[in-house]
């Protein structure tokens, strides 16, 4: 049985919401962050030698890595399902930004939340740089969600669950005000809209306030 | 025809080499780095929005993101090859490590890049965090290496190739001493007597150093 090791407010996010997307049978097991660390608890720890989510476990596989599990479900599961084939003519749109989530998005709002816990001046050119990254990657994103009702076309894919978390949950330990980004608003709200979507957030962080504006 | 636009000593060598081991026809068009601030030169900026490196150019199409242009390439022109199949035994050790590149090899080491130019204390405990996660980023890999020629297992695959690059060229970047992997440094000999990778190197980076010890 396909278990997602879910920790509240995480990137394992992604991983209940492709289930509820893909209608496919999962158990589910929430593990609360540590109330005064933020961090995961021990037994979440436990799991995985990476320490961090997300995981899941099928049969005697144990695998992390967001961009590896929604792969993995996806050819497993879901019959190749909410992803692009080479011949589609977005197939590169697709890859683009499904990879863009962790290697560009993320990794930018990661950053600039450990440079945030320094507590630097705020004309820091190192600061200030990263900043500048983050800034590029939500221009990129808006122009993109300006074109497109999805990150790769007119259709919903595992892009748009990769990218989901950094611009939602994410922004509840690097904020970032979407303001400038009237079309980002506007996908979230198509994203808000989507009844797997509503149904995994309820599942996996029942009562947070999604941070779809 | 498809053009690697290569900048020097960076990510983008992933595509070079991807190329030569599926031995494609490509037009290589190489970018030095500026000699006084190693950033991009203007010419290459220019090339996509994001300002960084890999892009590539097929027809109309640009496309940047390194797990992006790598599996564009072997998808379109390499008839899937180096990489593994959803009813290969290894599918899910090759999906985490070619995931785990970016996703958290690559973005660890250039958050504790960021650091070190703001010349923290060195028990400064934001900068012991992020240099506990570079280990144990390259303590997950030191076991895999002990147990598998490649990292997806027997076979060499794209993984690899997203991975070499944060284990060799980043390392004029941000330093790490490979002494206490000797796995890593065994896997990197295996790596490095590859005529695709030599060929690539010697394309891309003539006369660069090659750090696989």
């Amino acid at each position: 049985m396909l278990t997602v090791h879910h920790l509240g407010r995480s990137q394992s996010e992604r991983i209940v919401w492709l289930c509820e997307e893909l209608e496919i049978p999962y158990a589910l097991k929430c593990y609360a962050r540590d109330a005064r660390t933020m961090l995961a608890p021990a037994d979440y720890k436990a799991l995985h030698d990476i320490g961090s989510a997300p995981v899941i476990t099928d049969g005697d596989l144990l695998l992390a890595e967001s961009g590896a599990i929604v792969e993995y479900i996806v050819a497993k599961y879901g019959n190749g399902r909410l992803a692009l084939a080479a011949d589609d003519p977005d197939f590169a749109h697709f890859l683009y930004w499904f990879h863009f989530a962790n290697g560009t998005l993320q990794a930018g709002m990661g950053r600039l939340m450990m440079l945030n816990r320094l507590k630097l001046a705020d004309d820091n050119p190192v600061l200030s740089v990263a900043r500048a990254r983050v800034d590029r990657a939500f221009d990129l994103i808006e122009a993109r969600a300006r074109d497109a009702d999805y990150l790769a076309g007119p259709t919903f894919t595992t892009a748009d669950i990769m990218m989901g978390f950094s611009l939602t949950t994410m922004r509840y330990f690097q904020p970032y005000d979407l303001k400038r980004c009237p079309n980002i608003i506007g996908y979230l709200a198509r994203i808000g809209a989507r009844p797997a979507y509503r149904r995994a957030m309820e599942k996996g962080d029942p009562g947070m306030a999604l941070l779809l504006t």
